[in-house]
């Protein structure tokens, strides 16, 4: 008899009929009640035993982490709790579970800390938290898609390994297959890349940005989704060396589209998850609750999960140049008190998550647009404004986050973008296919990046970027 | 006024109605016709100009590759070719092209190999060929991600970077942070990795199988798909060194449930783009076609491309014993006559791609499951059947490529596993976690992967696996 998932058998309304299920074994209850789960949903199905009818040794086995096959009856459920639970005809062990070995996991039924699960990653997604979070993840990752592919976006995998360190977004994984103890050098005793896989020095993605617009400027509207890389000694709650990036690129879009795009996008990807994922969501919310009890009342968030998700997916965003904003910060509260840890001075000055945040959560309530940057502080490959000084660049902020999408309309001339790679240092010959998008053909074409586990961390609620990513990869931290 | 994508109005019913279209100058014939692309669709479309009314220096500019940007009137066409056509109103010069250095690339009209296509393999998604493999990459990731969310998996990303080698599948490329000319060193003059980055040696993943087997233990069913890495000197059409990999891996599922999975998967995303991408597959039978009149006749496809697709759709996969298979090679006509560069003499040889070839082309006539094969040429991991010497492994075999998915139900008893372990030198401490699934509530368990390029050189009928992916990474080569 093939088993039912867990998913399907709590909304059914075919009760009465025999049901075969199979998960792991989350609580069992005064001899009687199994509590069992198999990752299909957050809730568990609770499965009655009749006790007196089981084998002894079974009954020894039901032990919490333990797989089980159970065959019954489903019936509407007289206890509090659930709508209906399976009356045991069979119950088969699959696969024990040692109690003694399971109380040194996480697995075993009392609060571990964050951390603590964090080192059993392995184990983790078994709990009702990271289940919620990764298929929440997953849910997301396929409104992603399915957004792209209904808009005519086409999804290229750019590449990974790459020669280019164009981007210049940090510092750079080396990737080699040389014998590193024993490599062979050149004549001045430098390694000789020349005998590397690749003929040459090659390193970890930053992003997928520059080969997207090449394709961007033949298929018209592309997206990527694919992991990237940051050799950055950054031991935050905000930073992985490994993450996945989304970056979309659409041929004759300026910035204007670009922003239209950026506010429709992450509001239908919201969206699906308000509609698919709402157990989840619920868990999760008050996970989020019972976690900021322990904070100082002015820390808390002063949205509930699904509020913040609303919060976005309901307003329209400010779009509000950079110039307006730096005014708006100069003359703020918190910048003539001097409670801002970056005070905001001159014009020019880099944006700060605690900046970004005051003008979402205080100033206008919504979620903001920022766009015409700095060309200083701002990319290369970012279209220079008439003003000589600004570039059309943007930047999404969400509340309690900040900064959650990067994008920008791209410098499409060739004399201009020659001359910013000059000014930088960076040669033409080292990027002669970039350069040829904008000798055949060029044209206005924007893009955006935005991080999902940023996004994911947003959705969620959670706190650590590292328990948005099944194996997180962080300095000193390659575990798994 | 915004533009509207090639791709809709080819498709429109709303005729005589203004329109603005942006793309790419394909053709310009009798200073009168103009051929735009914007890699919306393969199809141009054709927009007349008023060659008397129009600026001699904006026609001296309507080059190849130029990009430009034409708004008039939808009409029914009256050449033939196409149904509608746009009158052009005005035409604006976007994008200049120089014929002259139009004319070194491969923009230019004319045959370009496609060896001549990957040196510009920025600009070759603006060809007919590549605008159309692309689209269809594009449209079978997408039917990837839609068949497995229907089904109720979860999308896991596993990690990118990696500390382990367990898979053993091959040559790693090393990731590091280090200096490498002046490397940190050990007393014994060995590199100090753990001063590196993550503390340790690390390499690209040659598969996320384990990690994903740890999520399907908790989450029920679960996929891949990324990138995974080989730095394995092999040159040859059917080998790169990154590429894509799609791995479901399923708790509760023994091999019959995977070949069933494996077989319903793959004629779901063939015949979601038989329904989707007809326009380019019939683009790209053609060129199969003529590609193929300069073989010989005996090295031709005796099936067109989507014949080719339907005979995977169509037919029922038979599911064949490696046992089975062995008697029939060793008993076939091409053996018996040395027509093989492999002659098949006993039990335990490993298949190569001209058996799998004859069993499904000549033998079966129908694509061909392998399954229970020596454990001596399979991974560690893989189940062993009772009789001490198969595996539950299985292959799928299909016409003109042999092997397209490998898979196995896995090895759920711990004891079994640690042995196995042993046997090829494997330390328990460094894969305790993966130990773990089967110390906390084991089950039976089974996946497959798939080489997501081998998929689409399928689909396109492509014989070189570098011109299905955007930027070939292969010996010698990281450009781009």
């Amino acid at each position: 008899m093939k088993h039912t998932r867990i998913a399907t058998l709590l909304e059914t309304d075919h009760l009465l009929q025999d049901y075969t299920v199979k998960g792991w074994v989350r609580a069992f209850r005064s001899n009687r009640f199994i509590a069992l789960n198999d990752g299909s949903t957050l809730a568990n199905i609770q499965c009655v035993l009749d006790f007196e009818n089981t084998d002894e040794e079974i009954i020894s086995k039901i032990n919490i982490g333990a797989a089980v096959k159970i065959s019954g009856v489903l019936k509407e459920s007289e206890g509090k709790g659930q709508r209906v639970e399976i009356e045991v005809n069979e119950i088969e062990i699959l696969g024990e579970a040692d109690p003694e070995d399971v109380k040194k996991t996480i697995l075993s039924p009392k609060r571990h800390s964050l951390e603590k699960l964090r080192e059993q990653a392995h184990l983790r997604v078994r709990t009702n938290t990271f289940g919620a979070i990764m298929r929440l993840r997953s849910k997301l990752a396929f409104a992603v898609h399915q957004y792209f592919n209904t808009q005519g976006f086409y999804y290229v995998n750019t590449p990974i390994i790459t020669a280019s360190d164009a981007e210049g977004a940090g510092e750079m994984f080396k990737v080699t297959n040389l014998d590193l103890n024993n490599p062979p050098k050149t004549k001045d005793g430098k390694i000789d890349y020349s005998q590397d896989f690749f003929g040459k020095e090659t390193n970890l993605t930053v992003s997928g940005q520059l080969e997207g617009e090449t394709y961007a400027l033949g298929l018209g509207n592309i997206y990527t989704f694919g992991p990237t890389f940051r050799a950055e000694n950054s031991n935050t709650s905000r930073h992985l060396a490994e993450f996945w990036m989304i970056e979309p690129e659409m041929a004759f879009c300026d910035l204007d589209g670009n922003m239209d795009l950026a506010e429709d996008f992450i509001k239908y990807v919201l969206n699906y998850i308000l509609e698919n994922c709402d157990e989840d969501l619920a868990f999760l919310e008050e996970r989020l609750l019972q976690e900021e009890k322990s904070k100082p009342e002015k820390d808390r968030s002063p949205m509930k999960l699904r509020e913040k998700l609303k919060f976005v997916t309901e307003n329209n965003f400010k779009r509000v140049s950079y110039t307006e904003a730096i005014d708006i910060l100069k003359n703020s509260k918190p910048n003539k008190k001097k409670k801002f840890n970056y005070p905001i001075e001159d014009w020019g000055a880099d944006l700060q998550s605690e900046h970004e945040r005051y003008l979402v959560e205080k100033h206008f309530k919504c979620p903001v647009i920022l766009f015409d940057y700095p060309a200083d502080i701002k990319a290369f490959y970012m279209r220079l404004n008439d003003d000589g000084k600004t570039v059309r660049a943007m930047d999404v902020l969400f509340p309690g986050i900040g900064e959650i999408v990067g994008g920008a309309q791209r410098e499409e001339r060739l004399d201009v973008l020659k001359e910013k790679m000059k000014a930088i240092g960076i040669e033409e010959e080292e990027l002669w296919w970039y350069l040829d998008t904008r000798r055949f053909g060029s044209c206005v074409h924007s893009g955006f990046g935005l991080g999902f586990e940023r996004l994911v961390l947003f959705a969620t609620g959670m706190s650590n970027i590292r328990d948005v990513i099944p194996y997180p990869r962080t300095p000193q931290n390659a575990a798994f």
